[in-house]
């Protein structure tokens, strides 16, 4: 079997043949034209065809210290070499107690139990059985509805993606809807006309509190929030809201799941955002992507000493938490997480991450003055630009298809957005400097020109 | 963050301190005394003591290749250095697109259609997704039982969790019980007092269609079943089941999903086990671990081009198959398994593992005449001693402990094997050698002996 010298032909008939890919579309399926990105190095990546073009969505939001990075390849190697697996249910190894310790230091209040996973999903349907196993453990187990909301985004496994809110996602896949309620968008760029900030921002809290009332606080476990809602359309809730949220979910008991799988790591200037930036101590929070970069998978969900110390020693009543995956603290793993958390601090990336950011944040914001952009908006590096051809931006039927246009003329300049219907989201390697953000920028903003050109041109009237 | 010279009791405080594991005991949460494995050659593993011992599970029934590959380490390394990630959602990489491929040239039928997960827990998730999404589309939303069998593991998802049917995981942990169905053990070793081989098998047989008429096959979507079902104690059911399960299953229009998590990749001496030890060809192997020797997490569903075929291009209703991970095809991972599937080829690995299968399965039957043991089974490299101390070794609640001290007998001598209650189960890394086999069973065969001495002098009847 060697793999060498093989013709392009024949990967992308590989890959066209046998790789169903994630959110593959069936009508297509087998007949994709999709990129092959082969190399990388920093921000950029090269495609097969030898197209330099920087990475903007750093692979799926998590590529933190860029591409190429030799020495988290080396200690992933070293890894291998010297240990490359432990069972974790019978023994322990020092990579991943390592990593556990070090990530406790980094978490705020009582965040210090590390429960390990093979990326965000695992960590998100971990973190939700375990608080069902508590809840079983305390003897109350109708205990147990969790809240959503409308355009969460928190995972693929079965009970993961209960939990996420993104209509699209919801057509053809069943879900535990008896598990789950969602509360609706938080989008204050939805909110009623003449609607103030700060009566949205009531009016959200209070659906929050209603629906813990309406379903009964002896039937809710947790509410599950991402700080920001990042894959449906890096939505920011009005500030306030997840501190009042938290005090509404713990006056009723309510447990408090922040996901972190995108903003920890560094993507806000911060190891998590839940405190450093909103202000909250939660109860729960999941992560994975930049935890080790990307370079390998892995996840966890980090839960709070006072939610253990319940169910555990004289009050465990003698159970096993049952859960759990042959991977689950993967030494590899661990040591591509170590390495990187290394570099973070050698490199002061939170504080290059907190420096760059008004640059960011203004490019972005100046993005809103094109006709075609209804919202521009983001936080830390995280940006998306909202488009709408007509008032109704959120009418997904209507399924433009802006992103896609606008991502390919960044692509044809050297550029790779995300894009997401109507809006192309982007959230760069962290390494990024003052100077490509600015050709980050001048790409987005003349190819949104030139996909307004387009729509004119197709009849199509911007406002 | 400097983490060299630590300490190693900080190190074990740590793991205690920070580290859930998985199936944590919560009574002795944070009072461990786990072995920590930090080093690795061959078929052995170092301790942090300095001890040298036999892997006698292969880490978790998936190191094949032994420890300390420095071609896989490099593989990885190499990779990380070109191409640490690509987001599989909107690009592609040519080496998930190759392992597709070369996973597809091994597989027998149709079984071309590749989807990549990061583990076991999430091929099966997926894998059940899939046919739920598959039975929407085609217009039979109530077609979603899937029938399982007590003893089954199928990981540790919410769903796949649900699939399993070891009764100890199920005390305090949720299950989505109304999606799934059980059939009885199916252990030869417990049939009835008299009964015939086969007639055990023809009602275990019957077990799984008076199932399927009872709910419905309007209602029932598929049967998964492990070849052997390994976590549950390397249960082995009477030859031709599988073949006469999945005829049953065709003939009422039920999807056949075989579990080859523990056995695919050489534990039975072949790639996959369905067909070439078993003789069917199911529509959908979940497989993981083997895949790449542990080295690195990685899993895969791999379905049937005929089920794709019936909700893709005109047929698919313009269904999004929204389901899939950041790491789904991770290019790291992928590197890995194809480094691992070469290494396979090149040293005859699978040819090995034919060949010292009779000698592994030769000194396992020996066990069988030791007072303590009531059972000794296992094919391939896969092997199980089952005791019992008085007639009804499968009443959980006895639990004897047994397995822990023949385990800890075995690692006063140099081997580690994974205790579960009254038994304990062992398969080596595929590479151990005839005389490493003998080595194995000495230390077995001692140990039991030393354990039915402890016994005794406890003052249990040991028959």
């Amino acid at each position: 079997m060697t793999l060498t010298n093989t013709r392009f032909q024949d990967v992308r008939e590989w890959d066209n043949a046998h790789f169903i890919h994630p959110w593959e579309g069936m009508p297509f399926l087998g007949e994709n034209e999709r990129t092959f990105v082969e190399g990388g190095e920093g921000i950029y990546v090269t495609t097969e065809a030898g197209d330099r073009l920087i990475d903007g969505p750093a692979g799926m939001w998590c590529v933190q210290v860029g591409y190429g990075n030799t020495e988290i390849a080396e200690a992933m190697a070293h890894q291998a070499r010297e240990m490359a697996y432990f069972s974790p249910f019978n023994n322990a190894n020092s990579a991943p107690a390592r990593l556990a310790h070090e990530i406790a230091q980094r978490t705020s209040g009582d965040l210090n139990q590390v429960f390990f996973t093979t990326g965000g999903s695992t960590a998100v349907d971990s973190a939700v059985r375990f608080i069902k196993f508590r809840n079983n453990i305390m003897d109350r187990p109708e205990k147990k509805i969790v809240i959503s909301r409308q355009k969460a985004y928190h995972g693929s496994t079965y009970l993961a993606a209960s939990l996420s809110g993104k209509e699209r996602d919801k057509g053809w896949l069943d879900q535990a809807t008896h598990l789950t309620h969602f509360l609706p968008n938080v989008n204050p760029c939805q909110r009623a006309e003449g609607q103030s900030i700060e009566a949205f921002l009531d009016e959200k809290v209070a659906d929050l509190e209603s629906a813990i009332l309406e379903i009964g606080s002896d039937k809710v476990a947790a509410f599950i929030a991402e700080p920001i809602l990042c894959s449906g359309g890096v939505i920011v809730p009005p500030k306030g809201y997840h501190k009042r949220c938290l005090e509404v979910c713990h006056k009723h008991d309510v447990l408090y799941i922040s996901d972190e799988v995108v903003t920890g790591f560094g993507r806000l200037g911060h190891w998590f955002a839940s405190e450093d930036v909103f202000d909250i101590v939660p109860d729960i929070i999941t992560c994975a992507k930049g935890m080790t970069s990307g370079y390998v998978p892995m996840g966890a969900c980090i839960i709070s000493d006072r939610l253990v110390a319940d169910i555990s020693g004289d009050k465990a009543k003698g159970a096993t938490f049952s859960n759990g995956f042959t991977y689950s603290g993967h030494p590899v793993s661990a040591a591509a997480a170590l390495k990187n958390m290394e570099i973070f601090e050698r490199d002061g990336i939170l504080e290059h991450v907190r420096e760059i950011t008004p640059v960011f944040e203004s490019r972005l914001k100046a993005l809103s003055d094109l006709p075609l952009v209804g919202d521009a908006r983001g936080q830390g590096l995280l940006g998306c630009v909202d488009c709408a051809v007509d008032a109704k931006a959120d009418d997904l039927e209507q399924d433009k298809n802006i992103g896609a246009m606008i991502d390919a003329h960044c692509q044809a300049q050297g550029l790779i957005l995300r894009p997401i219907i109507n809006m192309c989201v982007f959230s760069p390697p962290l390494i990024i400097s003052e100077t490509q953000i600015h050709d980050m920028y001048d790409i987005i903003d003349k190819s949104i020109r030139m996909t307004t050109d387009d729509l004119v041109r197709q009849g199509v009237k911007v406002a």
